[in-house]
C-alpha cells in the first residue's frame, strides 16, 4: 500500500477562458499517465483563477477612501487593498507596517491574509500589474473538472483545488483545500474506537487539507511551475464532501 | 520525479524504555525496505511519548483546586485537567460545555487543545486510565533517532515527529511537525522570483508541517496502527531546521 504524488510536467501557462479539463487531459498524455479509480487531481488555485478570468488589472481599480487609509497603514497598494476589501466581509486583524498584515474573513468564510489575492505569478501586461482573485466558487470549479475528467477517463476521481494559508500560531504557510469534489474532506472518526477500544478524543480530521498540504510540497511555491499533481493510492479519500465544510463557522470560532 | 509514502506494516506496540530506532530498523527489514539518501521517516508522537515513558496513570494525579474548577466548567476529568495545566503556561481560550474546549499555550509554545495530552490509544492498565504527555523535547527526540538511523543505514535522512492539531478557522485537525531533525522545516522563498520574476508575497512555507500532514493521511488516526511512514522522493526537504521554528512567538501573534 504505497501512496504516490506525481507532478504533471510541462503544464502550459493558463489564459483566461482556457479549458482546464482539456489541458489536464493533454498533460496526462504528455506525462504518460492513465487515470485510475481513487486518483485525486490537485490543482493550484492560481491556474483555476486564471482560467476563470479572475485576473484584475490594477489600473482599472479606483481606490476607495477606506482602502486608501488601510493601504497607508499597511504599506500596500491602495488598489490591491480595494480588491481585498471588496472580496471580504470583515477585517479580522491588521498589523500596521511596511509591509503590514491584513487578515480578513473572505465572503466565502475563509480567514486568511489579503483575501487570498495574489500578486505573484501574474504576468505584467501592457496595462501594468494585475492581481488574481480567488475562484468565485472553488467547490463548483472542482466539481466541473471532476465531471469532465470522470467522463473522459471512465474512473472515479477526486479533485482538489489547492491554496496556501498562513496560520495563527504557526510560522509559514500550509497547503489547504480551497475547493474539492469527490473527496471526503472531513473524516469523522467519532464513535470509532482506537486500537484499545477507547473513544477517540481528537476525532474529526481535515483530510482534504492534509491532502492539499501533501500536494503543496510537490507543487512548490515559486518558479517550478507544476500546478497539477496526481495523488494516487491514498486510502479512503474519495467521498462526497466539500471544501466549504472545512471552513469553521464564525459562531463556532473562539478566535474571531 | 515521483514522491512516495510507504507505511511500515507490523510495527509493534511500543512500551516505555523501548529503543525506537531499533524498532524502526526491524520494521524496515520486515517491510523489505532499504533507506536511501533524502528519505524522511515520519513517526507518530504517540509512539515517541510511549517509548520515552510519558504515560501518566491518572490514579497518581491529585487534582489542584484550579483544575477542579476548570474540569467542572469543561466537563473533563479533573486529573487530566491538572496535567493539562502542568504542561501549559497559559489558557488561551476555553469554552464551557460537556465536553468543553481548553486551548492552551504549552510550555514549548504550541497553541493547541488539552496541551496535546491524549487519552486515546492508551492501554487501560490495572491501575486504571492513563494519559500520554507529549515528548519533553521532540526536536531532540527526532535528532536522536536521526543519528541512530543515519549511522545504521549510512545515508542522509530527515526525521519528523507528527502530531495533529486543531486550527482556529478551519474544521478538523491537521498533521503538524512536533519535532524534526535533518529537515528544512521552514522554506524561505523571500528574494526568489516567481516564474515571471516578481517577488513572492507569500514567501515562507511551513514545509515540515506540510510533510507531517501528508504522513498523517497515511498513518490514519484510529485503529490502523501505522505510526511510522517512510517519505521518499520529496524534493528539497533535507536541511537543518527544527520544529521549534514553526512555533510562532507569542509577541508576533495577532490572535493571542
Amino acid at each position: 500500500m504505497t501512496a504516490t504524488l506525481l507532478p504533471l510536467k510541462g503544464f502550459p501557462d493558463v489564459q483566461a477562458g482556457d479549458d482546464l479539463g482539456e489541458l489536464i487531459d493533454d498533460a496526462l498524455i504528455l506525462n504518460g499517465l492513465t487515470l485510475a479509480d481513487g486518483d485525486v487531481i490537485a490543482i493550484a488555485q492560481k491556474v483555476v483563477s486564471k482560467a476563470e478570468g479572475r485576473q484584475v488589472a490594477l489600473a482599472t481599480v479606483t481606490p476607495t477612501a477606506e482602502a486608501e487609509a488601510l493601504a497607508e497603514e499597511t504599506g500596500k497598494d491602495p488598489r490591491l487593498v480595494t480588491l481585498i476589501l471588496q472580496e471580504s466581509t470583515t477585517i479580522v486583524r491588521k498589523r500596521p507596517g511596511a509591509p503590514g498584515v491584513i487578515v480578513v474573513e473572505h465572503q466565502r468564510g475563509w480567514v486568511h491574509a489579503n483575501a487570498g489575492i495574489d500578486q505573484s505569478n501574474i504576468q505584467v501586461e501592457e496595462g501594468g500589474a494585475s492581481a488574481l482573485l480567488l475562484p468565485e466558487d472553488p467547490d463548483r470549479s472542482a466539481a466541473v473538472l471532476r465531471d469532465h475528467l470522470e467522463a473522459r477517463h471512465g474512473v472515479r476521481l477526486g479533485v482538489l483545488i489547492n491554496d496556501s494559508f498562513g496560520r495563527a500560531w504557526r510560522v509559514g504557510t500550509c497547503g489547504v483545500a480551497l475547493g474539492a469534489a469527490g473527496l471526503t474532506t472531513l473524516l469523522d472518526l467519532r464513535g470509532q474506537g482506537d486500537r484499545y477500544g477507547r473513544r477517540l478524543e481528537v476525532s474529526v480530521v481535515g483530510l482534504a487539507d492534509e491532502l492539499a498540504a501533501a500536494a503543496s510540497v510537490i507543487m512548490g511555491q515559486a518558479a517550478e511551475g507544476t500546478p497539477i499533481v496526481l495523488l494516487r493510492g491514498f486510502p479512503g479519500v474519495l467521498g462526497d464532501g466539500s471544501a466549504a465544510q472545512l471552513v469553521r463557522p464564525a459562531a463556532e470560532d473562539l478566535f474571531r
